[in-house]
């Protein structure tokens, strides 16, 4: 199914992150997954745990795109509570749901299902329960927002699982052109042009940095086949001709 | 230099990072880096190469934090657009600086400082420059906004040169508490309790998960060391009471 241009966010939810501590695995994670799915991933934000904080990111971002996914926030300590931000943010009730109630007895016995993990049973009314195939205590969809763990093992698989229910763009094709050799102030005026002559496509020069040395690539994305190949042919004899000028 | 509580945000620009296609390496090292000097990390956000969307993130970051950092977007390529829109942001003119053109003459020859390299050194008026020991291009700050390379090398030493210059707030102290063989499930009502009990102090409980099961950590964090240590306490004593209960 491809509906036009399909938009996301990810909001990340943790004191860890923000201290440093945790360094974070799911945005790139997030953000290549999202783009093989034709769906473009247009902000990230991370905000501490502090209600105040994540009610109004929740607010902000699932207004402005298609889908919002958040990652952490919904184990059973005191410093969890992303679910009862998201019903806030909607302005729903929430409470202990059944259906996640049975899911977490797959993992533990009844007499353990003590009050602070029946805190991970808490879901939004409303909302659909998206599935933990390892520790159980599951996400939820609720609206076009998704609450996934911060575990990356666990928000993966929760990703695989709400995938299938997400409506997908066009795939974005890309063109990846090594500027090996040449410095990107070199080519830059002749990318300029060419970028201006494809305003459909996005196209960018990415230098990285090793003690020997910069490294260019240069990369045309874009849903646009045919304007692609020929913006990357462009670039490609663009290079051609510096590197001839210069030897 | 402490004076209170020091905010900052962190704003990332760029596409390749919401394609997924860069994995961001500089929101843990800056949370980290921050962290050490003592200045709360608040915010991140990530945003692309579009002028409405960087202008609007800096409005709204630097009027709510102490510092707001910038990584990616000033280098010499059309998609190199992050000091024009800071320049629009703050409402003040932009021209080439000629200190910031003195300093590309470190790395390169007058001939070779063609229009797009000019580019690198187009400043916002009324910025001070941020050295750049690697490639030489500055960055700059402009009121309390720090504009840095996204190439995390330099973006590091950038760091470091604008560090001295920053107001420190009080360092954090922090205790990591392994809460090994214990699941969070079974200490989170008793470390709830004593979060409670310590509302200065910033306590939080994360897993990790390996194919072998979960790992789990306690940390507390504050600037007040008597009650840190106090908590750690009551927080050690607490999970050795669930361990004798377990046996």
């Amino acid at each position: 199914m491809a509906e036009g241009t399909i938009t996301a966010a990810l909001l990340v939810i943790g004191d860890e992150i923000l201290s440093g501590r945790t360094k974070d695995k799911n945005i790139g994670y997030v953000a290549e997954y999202l783009t093989n799915l034709g769906i473009d991933l247009r902000e990230v934000r991370v905000v501490p745990d502090v209600e105040e904080e994540i009610v109004g990111a929740v607010n902000a971002l699932r207004s402005r795109y298609t889908y919002l996914f958040t990652t952490g926030g919904i184990g059973p300590t005191h410093d969890d509570i992303t679910a009862d931000c998201v019903a806030k943010a909607f302005g729903v009730p929430i409470d202990v749901d059944p259906r996640a109630v049975e899911m977490l007895l797959q993992r533990m016995r009844r007499e353990d299902l003590n009050e602070a993990r029946l805190r991970m049973a808490r879901i939004p009314h409303g909302a659909e329960l998206v599935e933990n195939p390892i520790s159980r205590a599951p996400g939820f969809r609720i609206g076009n927002v998704i609450v996934m763990a911060g575990v990356p093992a666990i928000m993966q698989a929760m990703l695989d699982n709400v995938a299938p229910g997400l409506v997908k763009g066009e795939p974005v094709l890309s063109e990846t052109i090594e500027a090996a050799g040449l410095p990107e102030g070199l080519y830059a005026a002749g990318l300029g042009e060419i970028a201006k002559a494809y305003p459909g496509l996005s196209i960018g020069s990415y230098p990285s940095y090793s003690p020997s040395g910069f490294t260019n690539q240069i990369v045309a994305r874009g849903r646009d086949r045919a304007a692609l190949a020929e913006a990357a042919a462009r670039i490609r004899a663009m290079l051609d001709g510096l590197r001839a000028g210069q030897s």
